[in-house]
């Protein structure tokens, strides 16, 4: 294993502490619980927060921000945060209009954050987060397990948040979102947790996990090496078959790299995604492409359709400022 | 070799073709002689142009946008682009105010640009950047190698140029710039040259190339595996002495991942350079992290220390909206 490390038990702390010292300007690191939070917040604005296992960045203290979260719980490598961090965060970043978690569905996360929903004195709901149309249940999961597409909650449900949006109507907009998201990754390569020390998955060197999991988990089908085009037929017709889009609709591509695949070839797997797509008869109305939902340093890649409307194209417009997503005024 | 690609020799169109596609709003893909550009030209601005060999995405095309360049010429991966590119975008986006081509110290790139900027019809000057403190001289360059201080001479001279800087102002802006400029890289594993198929440089389990270039040519040692701190360590006297700074001089760090490396490491390098150059008596004003100058998907990283006066500083913060750097209004 070679990694930028020192301690590996201090891996997860190190790491915070050099996100807090880049981004000092706009977020703030609590320990004991711990938590990444804005730095600035908004009275009476519903506060979102999310969280999960290291090992994704930039999720999810990178979307940390104006139009996005308001904190964000991290738990170590691969590992969901405890209750205690959640309900600590809804305690900070709370400002009189209720707490918005924003959940991945994995069984231990599910079950922190609902104990957090519990034992928290704040008023909150909770979005669950399940896009990815790979398998039904896995390792760490009961039903569908939440991956790329959770940037696309995090953003528009920001988004009207920002905009006023009570907890109701987020929680509401949410949950709306999820049915309109499906995702599929296929990885070229395993990650390695750094306190394991040996890769998850053991590929061969013409094989690929089609339908892999963001913590290596097995997903459809182990198979040959295929074509950018071939794979990319494939991620998307199960995407597509699950969604069940009318001819022409208008949808939102996310091509994302899961943390060791060079930019060029994510920007060539748009290529073909796009062909693909517009071959289908879908509208591509925007793309974004890059690193977002990572597995640390597996190569591979997901793709991630939202069909849109006229609401999520707005609050997907909108204006957004956090480390790893930024763009208007 | 496992890629996502197609052809070997398609894998540049296509992965640009991407890349408009994904950025139509703001790009433009010439091909034919081959050249991105922006889509909206301000007249009479100086034209910012870079270009070199493709595999260092998101540098340069990522970086074409308000605040920064105006057009970028892409050789084949590793391989410099042609003087008729380089023409063929100067006629392209010149309105007027000239052409400022930057140029990473590399051989054929000094060539090929030092050709174009003959045979325009276009008034130009040239930036020539070599950052790069760990050797002089190396496998394609004659003097030190230009690598990831790029990014911050095309931030800083764009924004001067976008504030009505003129031709010459922009040119010796960038002179300066390059003369506080210091960065060093270190490689864990190596990358793959799609038409190659095989790694550039062969690494034991154990071991890391200190100095590394942005092509995977040697650095200053091949020496064992070492802890972040100790990297960070040498990476930042080698950078420091060539720099020689003043006690207390205020500095913009960029901790810049070479491919194939999580974001979570390189913010650990952030944290261990922060401690580092705070007890050298530095004072970090700016960081960025992430991934803007790679190779491929190298695993590894490189630290670019700029010292900061208040022009720079100002040019630095200035808004800037590109595809792979944006922030402000």
């Amino acid at each position: 294993m070679k990694k930028f490390l020192n301690n590996v038990d201090d891996f997860l702390t190190e790491s915070l502490a050099g996100f807090a010292a880049a981004h000092a300007d706009s977020v703030v690191l609590h320990t004991e619980p711990l938590f990444v939070r804005r730095r600035h917040l908004q009275p009476g604005k519903v506060a979102l927060i999310s969280g999960g296992g290291s090992g994704h960045e930039p999720l999810h203290a990178g979307f940390i921000g104006r139009g996005m979260l308001d904190a964000a719980c991290p738990g170590q490598v691969f590992t969901s945060p405890t209750p205690d961090q959640m309900i600590a965060a809804a305690g900070a970043v709370e400002t009189g209009g209720g707490v918005l978690f924003i959940v991945k569905n994995y069984s231990g996360d599910v079950m922190n954050f609902e104990m957090a929903a519990e034992s928290t004195a704040r008023k909150n709901a909770t979005v669950l987060v399940n896009d990815d149309v790979a398998v039904d249940d896995s390792s760490f999961t009961t039903g569908r397990r939440g991956v790329a597409g959770t940037v696309i909650v995090e953003k528009v449900v920001g988004s009207l948040a920002e905009a006023g949006g009570d907890l109701q109507a987020c929680q509401a907009f949410g949950d709306r979102v999820v049915k309109r998201l499906g995702s599929m990754g296929v990885a070229l390569t395993s990650c390695i947790v750094p306190r394991a020390g040996r890769p998850t998955l053991v590929l061969g060197d013409d094989e690929m996990e089609m339908g892999v999991g963001i913590h290596g988990e097995a997903g459809r089908r182990r198979c040959k090496m295929m074509s950018a085009n071939a794979i990319t037929a494939e991620l998307l017709d199960a995407i597509l078959t699950d969604l069940s889009p009318a001819r022409g609709a208008e949808i939102l591509l996310l091509v994302n790299g899961l943390g060791g695949t060079p930019l060029g070839e994510l920007y060539l797997l748009c290529d073909a995604a796009h062909r693909r797509l517009s071959a289908d008869g879908m509208q591509v109305r925007r793309t974004l492409v890059g690193n977002f939902t990572t597995s640390l340093e597996m190569a591979g890649a997901s793709l991630t359709v939202c069909l849109l409307d006229q609401e999520i194209l707005e609050h997907w417009d909108s204006p957004v400022n956090t480390p790893a997503l930024r763009w208007g005024a």
